[in-house]
């Protein structure tokens, strides 16, 4: 196979499916979302035996135990994408909205119209549930997709790809709007990302080696997530039971997520009366804690954090805790060592709350709530491609919005420039 | 002088600075504004001098009439940009502007904030004035900036960011908010589009060249705008006069602009009827018309349209005419040969007006209006750093809030995720 010509063929595909899908009207989004749900439902013992197959390749080629996990595609997982279409197929049509449309001193009138991005490439890793979300919230959007999944799922992938492609058709709508890359050539993710004339954004799904790599090589813009370094800055008024609350929950109600706080930051007005009562909690819970010099004079037990401790996103139940003289100290330790990711304040106070609103650089922040609720199903954006680190085009979770652009559209009656 | 040491200070200032920015309030902004087109008026001897100097260099140099015409800071072009400063001072401050706080199931409230980018740096070339127009867009959205201007215009800038400085120190703004690259060697380009931890965005001013060389090196996001392929199209139910009107407004207000007309499509229900009119217009106005053969049926005189000219932005009193089978036909011509800048239709149908700005996929698509209008100003974006051909972030005429992005803000009373 010429995976360049292959490519190249998928690109050409996208780009002229994307115009139909441009102008599909909400209706017939949603029916070919409706039909890839009945399609999967119809489907589960050809997804269960192509999925069976990607099993037994990866325990053959030695994939560890949390790769397998994500591989394999239980029916509860099945009923999971069939929910997720439908959930898409009920979200609100982004596609055409106006905004702003108001008459200027010329006489013509100006507003903005939301329209798709054009061809969206989804690189992503093991999971092939992705394959159906990332393909939902590209076709609501008016996108057209090319999904280039992990190559250890490429039977399941190729499975739902088939259904998909059903949804599509039954709706009257072109089938090559959702292409799942055929090959597991590595070149292939080559091309993909270095095809402007083709596709216009990329959105990789994965972990920060794969991110990296594509940000670094892509010849497209990107929408990237890569660290999530989150801080919780309790602050000298805090109310205490919700600063416990929330440092514990904000640490400890899932380890592995992008969300979850890496460095807790305390007052030093407040550290002395704090620290013991969540050193016992964090104990109990087995979160390993890593502190400046005052908090280990507070907590002589914990083991002293380096400056590496700073930076690092630790993924697991591991914490590092410093002590500050104040809410200033806290915002230049967060914007200097975090990664404009999550962060919140734990305070009653008005004027630091809005303060810190203001002057913290992350995608999202908090005042008295678990840097847990980043994420677009708790923004109430109904659905999440990702959550974006980038600063330009769509920051924090990306929900159906982030896949789509604003043009300008401009009503006149005739008028020229004088 | 080391130059990427040199770069990398100026990154390192800018960043700190732009924390500052950041938090900067909408008074200060303003006041160091004014205080820059005080200096500036105070300053006029000296920035004459300074320009006579970089234009003594230049005619040495050899350099054409027409770059010696952007590089002279005439009485008139200062006054423009002492206006320019006080218009922008004018201009409602973008930043912390916060919209949809919604409450959410859980009792959090979760809405968007409006902030500066960051650190921007702006490439451009011969003309003097953009380094006062960027810096004051650039200030008034809380962003720092990196400013890179023509080495031929070195001497110009120079007096000119001297200017800025004491507008910032007046206003107690720091006065790395706004540096002039203060070398014209070009190692210091390549620099700055490569230090993505100092610089959040490189706005390119200038030719395609330019900006084709940039975006390909850039190792930052780049808001770019390279062609301005413009189309009318005059459809079957056109009214004659408003057609006749947009076709030579479009056309001929100005031949050098990215918004004006390269190409018109003629629905064939009314190319006879307009055509020949239109053609009369064109030749006192010494337009050369190259038409398709249908075209050339009705105007025996002119130039074949090759395939080429279907993709060419002239910039010059040279239009591309094409008679189409209708609006399906002129939208496929548009979408597939123009430049994504600028499309305007002429019709009284409202069904057609509507598909054809849902259909046409530009960043300005208008009816009955010429696409000269497609600018900053005469959208009352009340200035305008460029005009963005890109799909993600900003696209068509970009103003402060192309400068800016959004942010999550989370209000709670202590909630958790459960």
């Amino acid at each position: 196979m010429n995976v360049e010509a292959y490519m190249t063929e998928l690109g050409e595909r996208a780009r002229a499916a994307s115009r139909v899908m441009a102008r599909a009207d909400t209706a017939s989004k949603n029916r070919a979302l409706a039909a890839m749900a009945d399609a999967i439902d119809a489907n589960r013992a050809v997804l269960a035996e192509a999925n069976a197959q990607d099993m037994q390749n990866g325990r053959e080629k030695g994939l560890d135990a949390a790769m397998l996990d994500r591989l394999e595609l239980t029916p509860a997982r099945i009923d999971g994408m069939i929910e997720g279409l439908r959930q898409v197929a009920a979200l609100p049509d982004p596609i055409g909205g106006i905004r702003d449309m108001n008459y200027r001193p010329s006489g013509i009138q100006v507003g903005k119209m939301r329209v798709p991005l054009g061809v969206i490439g989804i690189i992503y890793e093991s999971r092939p549930n992705v394959t159906c979300e990332a393909a939902s919230l590209c076709l609501k959007s008016g996108n057209a997709t090319i999904l280039r999944g992990g190559s250890e799922a490429i039977h399941s992938n190729q499975a739902i790809a088939v259904c998909i492609r059903q949804g599509l058709e039954a709706a009257g709508l072109p089938q090559e709007a959702v292409q799942v890359v055929e090959t597991t050539d590595r070149e292939a993710v080559g091309r993909l990302i270095a095809m402007p004339e083709y596709v216009d954004v990329i959105v990789p799904r994965g972990g920060k080696g794969l991110i990296e790599r594509i940000s670094t090589d892509a010849r497209v813009p990107v929408i990237k997530h890569l660290d999530g370094i989150c801080h919780v800055f309790i602050d000298a008024e805090a109310d205490r039971s919700k600063a416990l609350n929330i440092a514990i929950n904000a640490k400890t109600h899932r380890y592995g997520t992008c969300n979850t706080m890496e460095t807790l930051l305390v007052d030093t007005a407040v550290a002395a009366e704090l620290l013991p009562e969540l050193a016992e909690h964090y104990g109990q819970l087995g979160v390993e804690l890593r502190g400046c010099d005052q908090t280990r004079a507070l907590l002589p037990g914990i083991k002293a954090a380096t400056a590496e401790d700073w930076d690092t996103e630790y993924l697991a139940p591991i914490l590092a805790v410093k002590v500050v003289a104040g809410m200033a100290e806290a915002i230049e330790h967060i914007n200097r060592h975090g990664s404009h990711h999550t962060d919140a304040i734990i305070t009653e106070n008005y004027t630091k709350a809005r303060a810190f609103l203001r002057e913290v650089d992350s995608s999202s922040v908090m005042v008295n709530a678990s840097t847990r609720f980043a994420d677009g199903f708790e923004y109430g954006l109904g659905a999440e491609i990702g959550i974006s680190t980038d600063k330009i085009h769509a920051r924090g979770p990306v929900g159906l919005e982030g896949l789509t652009s604003e043009k300008y559209v401009v009503l006149g009656d005739g008028q020229v420039r004088v």
